[in-house]
């Protein structure tokens, strides 16, 4: 069977010292050829209109529209009828809810499959994993499961940070999290760094942006990737 | 009615540069005084018995012999039977998911609503709040729901950290995280940084230790208390 899934999956929306989702230009642009409008799904933050407003604003200037799913009359509809898909960052467990919550789960499943675009930043790229078991957000909000889009076969950590050198902190780092996860649980985890991204088509997974990412398999030493390194994921 | 509660939560096991509980002695000895043998609760980590003999390790230098609930045969009435119960840190996701598994949270209530002493370090002290919504824990482990053992009636947010000044990470602070939660949730919360402890007895609590707490109420500006300070949550 063709496997006709499109998806840029960022490990944030942000970068230190530049605005919203300015480093990711030219691959947003680059992602989106063709597409004219976007739909946005705002609900990984508590303000659904603010969130609006921003993407609005950057994906304005790249030359393209947006409309937000919180302002949609049917939401069903407006996924069935969308050209691409963009799930922002915020927290993860709110926007799961959500998600459950409005019934969207097999629809943008669904629409992934027959070859809709997908993109994701931090929360969003956490949500098209198997499960959310590997967000680093506050579960401030229950979602019915953890159990997310399962867009693609492995886990993502957004916002990988490496060890801190010198660090009196004793809660664990973030690599010491992902072993507890395999500790539980088998499948790989992809720690992007932020800057980091995936982009997947053609029945391929490349690592892209500005940053590299961090690969960890179950019960084997961690792997270091390089943007550009195709990743065996899939 | 009287509130028979006897409560030492600790933000962490563990201070930088210092052994297992090792800052904590003087605390644990007032706690403790008169009692012979701690149960000990180590299913936060995925090594009970390495967890177990750590915990045996320190309590027995402090003079206290400790049984491992792990071991029990009969969990139930182990704990029934207990002088004092100590949970101990590691994934509260997963410690949470193992107290639904063996059937212990209505035990565990009843047994310290009747005067039973509970210790909690880091998860151990999530769990005794009404949720643990407020944990920093990645959820590698789905329990039936995010509702604990509600001993107290307030969040408690362990290891909590200031913001770093200086920081190009572009994930939440903490602080952010706690003001997400404010905005799906009522329930106060305290965010202990590591070396705080709260002591509750006699129908009042008390914010202990070497370092002090941030108090954070929704709709209000967070509070800083210091060690010694009576806190107004009970």
């Amino acid at each position: 069977m063709a496997d006709n899934r499109r998806l840029l999956l960022l490990s944030t929306s942000t970068v230190f010292g530049s605005g919203y989702l300015e480093y990711a230009g030219p691959e947003l642009r680059d992602f989106l050829h063709g597409v004219g409008r976007v739909l946005f799904v705002p609900f990984a933050l508590h303000d659904h209109e603010a969130n609006a407003r921003k993407v609005h604003a950057r994906f304005g200037s790249l030359g393209y529209e947006v409309e937000s799913l919180h302002a949609a009359g049917d939401m069903q509809r407006a996924i069935r009828d969308a050209e691409v898909i963009f799930i922002g960052g915020g927290n993860t467990f709110r926007l799961l809810k959500a998600l459950y919550d409005f019934d969207l789960i097999d629809v943008i499943r669904a629409r992934v499959g027959e070859g809709m675009p997908y993109m994701g930043s931090s929360a969003g790229s956490n949500v098209a994993a198997p499960t959310i078991r590997t967000t680093n957000d506050m579960p401030i909000a229950e979602p019915p499961s953890f159990e997310a889009l399962a867009l693609v076969p492995f886990q993502i950590n957004p916002h990988y940070l490496d060890p801190e050198p010198g660090s009196t902190h004793m809660g664990e780092t973030r690599e010491e999290r992902i072993v507890q996860f395999h500790e539980e649980n088998e499948t790989p985890v992809i720690g992007l760094r932020e800057g980091a991204m995936l982009r997947i088509e053609n029945g391929s997974c490349e690592l892209r942006g500005i940053k590299g990412a961090r690969l960890f398999r179950r019960g084997a030493q961690p792997v270091e990737l390089l943007p550009g390194s195709r990743v065996d994921l899939l």
